[in-house]
């Protein structure tokens, strides 16, 4: 079973392998095709697919990483990963976004420390017996040490938080020492990534307010892939915005490269972490900064 | 930044890491010793943590794969695997669970036919303009093509479906040809899978009535790995079990290994998706076999 990060991934590896079991089959017709061979009659020409143009021509204008000479880079870099690489993505897989928005839902642990003021720098909410992260201040011990929206805090110096309220998590933390506070945290467990790719016109596709999507472009890589509305877009290439303006949003989606990758909650969820939350607390203070891998 | 599957991982990882500092230490005394080797003086001892039982012979009773000889095969299994592996999981590494359960949230292709009485085996549902696989007949032509509940549809023979409505999408399969029906569907995006560790009496930590996760017990598996409150449980160690009733469920999670891989997925998002369909459809169709990998 193949996977794949975005349709067009899906699409331009298919080609990529009828490709190489015509020239497999042309050079080699004393030996046996491999078990992909029977692909070129299935999908002989990309260019019609879908309504999209992709001549050699307009890949080369507006798509680059489409090329052969860039699939053959990523097919390079990804058989150099070792052959247990559960992606077979010749586009995608060489993206520094998709790498940094990458969420897995794994358990980590971070150190964290106070500032001057005796701060780690993040707000929690609890919700259904569960801590989250719903805050993280900018150049913060908590954002320094890699914390993000929508960690779930699953232990703090050893103490389990599940079950905690907020105001006891808050107190745990002042109550902490000054240095080597350990909290132990889960991957953005309500969150997930999407990867896009821009048409020729740079568009991806999908309409937001106050970052909440409210519509997709019908024929769009957003619809191709499944983008919903009803959901919170909170990061770009695994870069935090959340609390930005819309046009600012828009702006690193505009200064992202062909492949996008956007990392989105559920509307409801993301609703009720920033309830009660000042508005202003998050637009002033948020971490925006693009993470390190 | 190391990533594991459960805190339990998380925890023998770091033991199995400085035992290994310890003998590197004694025997090469003459070399440097690797970056990990402050850590024995942070964790010198597991028996101590967190209320766990955890000496070696509790352990080598209730635990056979936490013993030495099955941390080793584990850390050989990791290694052979290549060094790309984004998680280190000593333990859960080596549970067939854990790969069965594994939601990667990418994209595949099925390709579907139709049954003597000209049904593939699926319900649909659309929300927030995506369609979702809310029901997959035992052992209809989706459920044999590996269609799993939840799972987003995104193409149906090249059709693009988003913002169809349910009605529309079944019109679709209605007319399709009855064989090589091409689907393309992203792996369940809404849910997510919780790694757990039995304790000593079996028990993983969690109350749940009619599949809906209600109470988590303190100190448990459970807690630690952050199991939240109003999700609803899908699949363990991924076995489908909606629709089945809960001393079923309940059978299959005291069957299954010390680790447990739990699907899981927010309660008002599978409410939306069963929302109108008759429960006896559910519990009668539903197919519930033990995935292959």
């Amino acid at each position: 079973m193949s996977l794949y990060p975005s349709l067009e991934d899906m699409k331009v590896d298919k080609m990529a392998r009828a490709e190489y079991a015509l020239i497999n089959q042309q050079q080699q017709q004393y030996s046996a095709p491999p078990a992909s061979a029977s692909a070129p009659m299935m999908y002989p020409s990309l260019g019609n697919y879908m309504g999209l143009e992709l001549s050699d021509n307009v890949i080369a204008l507006n798509m680059p990483e489409y090329t052969q000479s860039a699939l053959q880079q990523a097919t390079t870099a990804d058989s150099a990963s070792g052959n247990n690489a559960q992606w077979i993505a010749p586009i995608s897989g060489s993206s520094v976004g998709l790498a940094r928005a990458n969420v897995t839902h794994g358990i980590r642990e971070l150190t964290l420390c106070k500032d001057k003021a005796n701060h780690v720098g993040m707000r929690v909410k609890d919700i259904n017996k569960g801590i989250f992260a719903v805050l993280v201040v900018d150049k913060s011990p908590a954002a320094l040490a890699g914390l993000r929206f929508g960690d779930q805090i699953l232990q703090i110096n050893d103490v389990i938080v599940a079950g905690f309220s907020m105001e006891k998590v808050h107190d745990l933390i002042r109550k902490s020492p000054k240095n080597g506070i350990k909290v132990v945290v889960r991957d953005r467990p309500f969150e997930r990534t999407i990867t896009l790719h821009k048409d020729s016109t740079g568009c991806i596709g999908f309409q937001f307010k106050n970052g909440k999507i409210v519509s997709i472009v019908k024929d769009s890589s957003a619809s191709r892939n499944g983008v919903l509305i009803e959901h919170q877009l909170l990061e770009v290439d695994g870069q935090n915005v959340v609390g930005l303006k819309d046009k600012e949003t828009r702006k690193i989606i505009d200064n992202a490269k062909t492949v996008v990758t956007i990392t989105v909650i559920p509307t409801f969820i993301y609703d009720h972490m920033v309830k009660k939350m000042a508005g202003s607390l998050i637009k002033e203070l948020m971490d925006h900064t693009i993470p390190s891998m």
